[in-house]
């Protein structure tokens, strides 16, 4: 899978594609990650990117020629498929682990990146397909979005990963929020391990832990039961949360 | 502001302080990060963080005593002072711009990255007093969720950001999403700007504005409608919108 980045600050990513997780998934071909600055396209004599907004109001605009170009040119080298443009701004969708489930299928992915000013809207209307927002705070910029999206897909990318079977376990995967762990030692500073996990009783384990899974969703995020996959036995748990 | 990041992967955060708009408020003195792999608080001969599940199960979780211990250090630096410890967690409470305020009224924040496998609950119990995530979507670890933290906080302190509106006047501060905003060329490639914003008519224009974010919200997240602060008016254009 590969992944252009068009932001105005490159050095950004640095760190991340050069560490990490997602380091060791490039060095296997798993994903290639390409960061462009698309100041490089402006036309602009003294390659600006910005201009005063229409109608006036604080801030500057990001204009349309250097993004429109900067997508032209990758796409050029895109061999006829057409892949998938992603704005990333408050405005956008939220995005989720369903949305990284779908990007996750494709085979090439532009992010752009944007100051906190905003875009030309004609950027928005015309050249990007997807609109996307990581959560309701705000941020200088769109890079640390892109970092969400590339973190996200590249793990689900077969290989990505060593554990394969980590990628589907976590929570937002299942649908309900992750029982508590525990390791070594038993006891730390006065504070034990719960006897249970110690009993060696593999049953009564996995029944502890499905109860603590419903109950920390039932308590932090009862928003997420409606969407998860309950047994009967999980409801019956949760009827009896609700009654105390 | 002081922000301790406790992570096994510092260079992540490379590119980021040593960039954009975080790199200038540290530089103005507005903020200071402190980047500290806890692995080297580890008491284990071969600094290890980590180790199996009591109970079984895949993945590795990471063990209380170099948590503990890093946390205790930097606590001993904030002379008498309790700063908050905030861990980065998909169980955690969705971070918010009301979440971001709040942080950033605080002298100092510690924030703790994990592994996608999981902490000790002990940790949680005993040592983090705000348990924070970004969005629901899985991550390979902590490190781009306190890179939201430390840039959607640091943009909130006096003298972060060149220009003093801009903090307040976003999608998400407001309550609403933003109104589209256009630049030169009034046309670019036969896409055009709006008349009403070559109008100079600033009533108009103020209307349009109004107009076009209630219409953006309405349309893409009316969840945000029912805490926005509407004047009797937007309520009427609400309205109008729900007939049609």
């Amino acid at each position: 899978m590969k992944m252009t980045i068009l932001t105005l600050f490159p050095e950004m990513f640095d760190g991340l594609f050069s560490h990490s997780i997602l380091k060791q998934a490039q060095d296997r071909d798993v994903v290639s990650f390409h960061v462009v600055n698309f100041r490089e396209f402006s036309k602009d004599r003294h390659q600006r990117v910005d201009d005063y907004p229409y109608g006036g109001g604080g801030g500057m605009v990001l204009t349309p020629q250097p993004l429109f170009d900067a997508v032209k040119h990758v796409k050029e080298q895109a061999k006829g498929k057409s892949p998938r443009v992603v704005l990333l701004c408050p405005q956008g969708e939220p995005y989720s682990q369903k949305k990284a489930e779908e990007f996750a299928q494709e085979d090439e992915l532009i992010l752009i990146c944007g100051h906190y000013e905003g875009f030309d809207e004609r950027i928005r209307e015309h050249l990007v397909t997807d609109e996307v927002s990581i959560g309701d705070y705000v941020l200088t910029g769109g890079e640390i979005g892109a970092m969400v999206i590339a973190d996200s897909v590249t793990r689900l990318q077969q290989g990505a990963l060593g554990n394969e079977t980590s990628a589907v376990t976590d929570s937002h995967s299942t649908g309900l929020l992750e029982y508590p762990h525990y390791t070594r030692p038993a006891e730390f500073e006065g504070m034990k391990v719960p006897d249970v996990l110690l009993s060696g009783h593999h049953a009564k384990i996995e029944a502890w832990r499905r109860q603590e899974s419903l109950k920390r969703t039932f308590t932090r995020r009862p928003d997420m039961l409606s969407k998860a996959d309950l047994t009967p036995k999980d409801q019956a748990i949760i009827d009896k949360f609700t009654k105390e």
